[in-house]
């Protein structure tokens, strides 16, 4: 019972990894927002398995079918209700996990916690879960662009140890998008794509850092005191299958600065209050001041590794696995547009709630 | 219109720091909990401005009074109401700031979001709001004392670039308590104190991070997949004044690690199913796995320092600042509570949702 | 932003009456429920337009797919996501009705508050949208017969001045689905019968009384002080098409009676707490008293009719209008099993959040 | 846990009726909207016991106090809490009634839920609890005058059989107010009264009806489907203490009319889309429509009277009771602010969430 997301735009997604289907409802969409289908399909396809050499080969065409809610090519400010349908299922791939725990997956707790799963695939646990997830955010980033201008790109920022120097506030989508691990910095991005691969034939996973700027920031956004935007930004992100930690502006590498190193002074530019430096992020007290969004997400290595693991089975006895489905040896690249999403829905949904607040 | 937080045990914190009072209500604490007053109080003594030369010197008994919701002792399952004077309010000191912007403050964004804001003190952005944060945490501790024996235990991990060794699954709370900066290492307590005393008499801030574990922890809490554990935790830490960032478990560091090396073997220990290491930090696929619960949260250096800085006016106006109030130079001894109680909150309210769940 | 009910067992309906399909989500079903399709179909056939000669002849087979949250026969404590497809449409039917609003419809409203409607039908406001509310109430329906063995039976009490004498606490299900109206008085349903029918022929409409029984209540239903068990009630029954009224026990009668005569005396019989009449309906304080659960709702005759009325076009021109689709001319049979899902919906929210607040 | 009410202007009350105080916290009061403490005062005093011969003569002041949210007379956008200390405590009143459950009264409920009471009075199932609803409704009621210039009117409409003439779309405050039964209908308020003393000295109680007009009503409050205005009216008026029915409309007495009667004709007025007749009451599809919104609500005869009934004890033995604490004998005229009160909460919140649908 926790499939809903947001408050005014509030979104609920349903479906299994290996269900006949996934899907997400969008209610709270302004009425006579214009929308059509191919936006929601362009996120889906940066999302979609099979997309590279570097991505889980699991082959989805992940089709978007949009069954309410927009009508003659605009949203009618009823609830939107977006489809796709399951289609390269391998549940056989499964039968070997059916009895057994897989380590630092959610078998177990999904066990412990309803007494069922369905063990074809991970169920709401898999990623397969965020399809309907990027279909909404694709709808709250129209939204948002139509009414703000409002830019989200997200790139991964590290993989493994393998940082990229990037300035958040020049990065361009089209630069991440030219390649296949999303990291805007070319040559890093090769170096990037040649540890996945030496890691994806070792049987082996990686993880790594992505970042995300918005810019053209409305002012105002974040509910406090506990709505505060980086607070639901980061429900938001620690939300996702694999995320372990998430910073805004100077994160945690801020708190060996001190005040008078951290403070952003503020300056006047072109008549607007403005911060000479961001390291609040673009967000103060909570509530966004205009700047650029700038947040990290920390991804760990997939759990799904083809080497052989110590683990129980359901009954409690040791035995041992070795994966043979089809996984991503790193969720950095998918993850870039799921990020975007999330994040997309955050903004939107504060966009939404701020028009009442100072109405 | 973000000041409720919780599903089933739900909290809404009122109060601006230089009104009448603060207070909470916690409406969904189930009936018949042995409550009574010292229990709340003795949280608000840990988080209570004035309790130590590290802290801002604004004298605040901050005695708790429960209004309603207990009787005889115990709860009534109606909604507990309790109420904090505030005493030592020294409206003046503001008066030179009544028409500029704080930098790094809540002072611009809520002139920007509301039009409007009680320039006597930060309002709602004061962590003078975070009384009704503990009062309610004091509250959910003991709610999951009595059902689960769990034990939340927060400290001061690092200050600036001075960093305990801590085992979290040997700290104890008295060890905690036993030095005013609250960090359980008693020799890094002392280089950390004397750093904070170095700090304040410049007149500048200092900022850090504080760790928590959990322990006994019921196995079941969250619920997927957008109130993840995790994410609810994030959220509720990141709603707190001053923190730039959240992580579970192996956090940041993991993504530094191949998935050979960061997966959690699973094991049998007194026929329960555990793991051998603990990088998840006791949540997997958003759901507690009963191992010890581990985060850690950084705390930005604090906004207010005593040396000049540049900002705008109301107006738009250049203009410097040196502030004169009374204020932290470090808020991590007395945000240790204030996490903790966020913490319980999250797990109270899990706890309150799992029930249903599993019915 | 409105279309989703409940609490703990949180049902989401979309669609619209012209667009492709329509459905339903709902999420906080406890796991390990049993449940089959064919059980869901059930009521989704008894709300089947087509059924008979007294309601509207649209054919619609309604048949039902679960695409997520069962697995195996029982449900997975995921989102059960429930998908009907429309598919005798005649959006041609609403052609002459694109630029003018119908007397008493809303779509008048929808055009004020929207800025755009679905003219090809009644969008959101059409009784197709009850499909979804259908579908979710056979789940909570079967949740409440499986914990509880509670048993709900509505049934038409009354159409136009006609009504009949029902006992309900010994009214059976069987006999209410035994004629085409659904009043479980055999001659007084023949009545009914006929004069709905003459109604229809003269291209008028007629409403009436719907009168619900639920028997083998949980005792400890309902929320103070806003959840009482009778508020849900009533904001769920005066959610549905055409419902004007509703009342609970000895409802506006009652208010002619004076205390001594309305009061319900305590009295034990085998062992439990019960009382000796029911003016209370099941209900005191807002929390069910295990006695049996009466309620009424008022449904005003269909606006749709057959006639020419007055009324204005899109441009404010003066107009006329007059019918030509297929509808109901009496809500009442078809609305049977609509208002007995809605009282399970509520049930059904209350068990489970009973659940925690008596942990 | 059924304490809040509201999605955007959200209202939470506590406190118990024999407990230290009562009280309201309002939070999504949008800023910058006039308040003072008087404007709340005027409804409380309105609701206040002892306030005539013909209400309970239980002496209390109901001073309300503000304790934040409100600064320098104007809201500041963050929660407003307002506080009544309870002062005319006769909880020895209650020591007979200790161990038993009044008939017709919460006690049993309240012990079976919960397995607790606070048997000092009616705890939260008390009027008492109206205090809050009173004084948030105030601030709702002025947010409407402000923005609207929305006018909310309740007034006795009939008392057990006598009932009053009375035009909704000319009745006004100060006629309602010019009586202690709050019946704008002279010569009907002194039958009225007169009924209500023969009551009250027979040691006996009565109920009635209350009807409401809202003019200057908006256009497009409402969000369907379930949270349809009618809907969200019939929860906030059933969850008053006492209330047995709803009607919107023609209610109950529209179902025995047909189509061609009932339906309300659009018509043109001063350029305005408008309805010729008024059976809608003023919501058509869910959604406000501009005309007078017109209601009704039933309360039943007060539980308490002063006669000997037939009840048990919590022991579950055979007793009698016969009550000695001050009550009404009819809750109508001190139900008169508290129904206008409601309504005001429902109104101010759909105002709020209509403007983001519509943005």
């Amino acid at each position: 019972m926790g499939s809903t997301f947001g408050h005014m735009f509030r979104v609920t997604t349903w479906g299994e990894s290996h269900g006949g289907a996934v899907g997400v409802i969008v209610d709270g969409c302004p009425p006579r927002l214009p929308l059509c289908v191919e936006e929601v399909q362009a996120d889906l396809d940066r999302r979609r398995p099979g997309q590279s050499r570097i991505v889980t080969q699991r082959q989805e065409e992940d089709h978007a079918h949009i069954l309410s809610g927009v009508f003659e090519g605009r949203t009618l400010g009823t609830p939107i209700s977006i489809l796709v349908w399951n289609k390269d299922v391998k549940s056989m791939d499964y039968v070997p996990m059916k009895n057994l725990f897989r380590p630092s997956h959610a078998d177990y707790t999904t066990q412990a916690k309803y007494g069922i799963r369905n063990w074809m695939g991970g169920g709401r646990a898999s990623a397969r879960e965020t399809v309907g997830r990027v279909a909404a955010g694709a709808i709250a980033r129209k939204l948002l662009h139509v009414k703000a201008k409002t830019e989200i790109i997200a790139y991964v920022k590290r993989v493994h140890a393998i940082e990229a120097a990037i300035d958040p506030s020049k990065v361009r989508a089209v630069d991440v998008e030219r390649n296949i691990v999303r990291c805007p910095n070319r040559a890093t991005a090769e170096k990037m794509i040649a540890f996945i691969e030496k890691v994806r034939k070792s049987g082996d996973s990686v993880g790594g850092v992505i970042e995300l700027v918005a810019r053209r920031m409305p002012v105002g956004l974040g509910e406090p005191v506990f709505d505060k935007l980086e607070a639901d930004l980061a429900k938001a992100l620690l939300s996702l299958p694999a995320s372990k930690g998430f910073e805004i502006g100077s994160g945690f590498a801020g708190t060996t600065m001190l005040g008078s190193e951290h403070n952003d002074p503020f300056v006047m530019k072109r008549g607007r209050v403005r911060t000479r430096s961001n390291r609040s992020g673009g967000v103060q007290g909570g509530i966004s001041n205009g700047e650029d969004l700038i947040l990290r997400v920390a991804f760990k290595p997939t759990a799904t590794i083809v080497k052989t693991q110590e683990t129980v089975d359901v009954k409690g006895k040791k035995t041992t696995l070795r994966a043979t489905g089809r996984h991503d040896p790193c969720v950095l690249p998918r993850a870039v547009p799921i990020v975007e999403s999330m994040v997309a829905l955050v903004l939107a949904d504060h966009y939404l709630r701020q028009q009442v607040q100072c109405g």
